[in-house]
């Protein structure tokens, strides 16, 4: 089996390439799992953006009244939007950065850090946590990818 | 020609990496694609968001009530962001799922039904298709990005 | 140090990718200074989106009046969607056209001029600069991205 992964491709047989696999799949299953929450609170406070989605309901001023905003929808898809804003650059900074041959416990430091501190920023934008939880999770997030950034082009520059 | 290619990258000469190479280019376009429409029904509905895009329909009020929003404009929107939302993550995982030696046949599978998905849920978003049309296509596509997580995840963790 | 770079993988020592490497880090680092952008404005312009970020302006209506939306907030938060939009496309193809074996001169061309248009695009949303600057330069970055997508697809497709 681990002859037939190989022939396949060497990449995932390096350690730090198979470290970034599973974070970078557990931030996009984070970041996917947003959409349900949307889903589930669209649907239990009744807050739709589409005339077809309020059909169910009925036709006319009945269903109109569903086509609305939701301050628990508006937070959720911030959080989204958010999520699309950080870990983005995060899986593709991240690639590149697996690639460039750093330390496994390095890289290990990289993508656990900023796997904590996502999660942690979902908690306290959906919760909702005070602030500064919400600020510093995010520039925790923010510091991890921007330090990735670095050794990436100090190795595509120098090499 | 295939020399040259090989000694480049032998990535591409792999079968699975070729198909997702050639799907995951195909969802991306489909996607940008969504800025065309925005463009034209912007153009057609005379709906901006910036002054500096009004300035053509001469100054002052008269080009001010072309600020503004319009049904159509935030319909395709929202196919857009929601294409970023699930497009992202699909290219994202797909090209770990095809690093992770899936069989060829099976991840043709994932590959296809997830572009196939993703084409429908944009027609039933812009025509629009009566519900649960839209709510389908959407739910396929994230179910096989999710297969691909749960194949990745395994690859990483049990080799 | 480069044998055990190469050791790790052979991708980085492959003249093409690692000019990727360096443009895909450059404008994601430049999508990523957007969020910077919008959190200055927000707090000079003091126009914020959750009741949390304003608790430390005092309680209840005193507060609320912070709650709202800025032109200057909106306008970089538009410009951020925009990167989205396209420097996610050019990330994901631009890594399959590294890997297609391109010649270094035309991959270097297609790099440098997605990247150079994306900063003159983020100058003509923020100054702002009269259009059709911003448009301009957002179609000389989407008809790069598609030209890279072409290759793509014809590799893909013919080897």
């Amino acid at each position: 089996r681990r002859g037939e992964m190989a022939k396949s491709t060497q990449l995932i047989d390096n350690e730090v390439f198979r470290a970034y696999t599973a974070y970078a799949a557990i931030v996009l299953l984070k970041m996917m799992l947003m959409s349900l929450i949307t889903a589930y609170f669209r649907i239990t406070r009744k807050a739709f953006a589409n005339p077809e989605d309020t059909a169910s309901f009925g036709k006319g001023e009945s269903a109109k009244k569903y086509l609305r905003t939701d301050t628990d929808v508006e937070r959720v898809r911030r959080g989204h939007l958010n999520d699309l804003e950080n870990i983005v650059p995060f899986v593709g900074i991240g690639l590149l950065y697996a690639l460039s041959g750093p330390e496994l416990s390095t890289a290990l430091l990289h993508f656990r850090i900023f796997t904590g501190a996502r999660i942690l920023h979902t908690f306290a934008y959906l919760i909702p946590l005070p602030q500064p939880s919400r600020g510093l999770s995010w520039a925790v997030g923010y510091a991890v990818t921007f330090s990735m950034a670095y050794k990436v082009l100090k190795t595509a520059w120098l090499l």
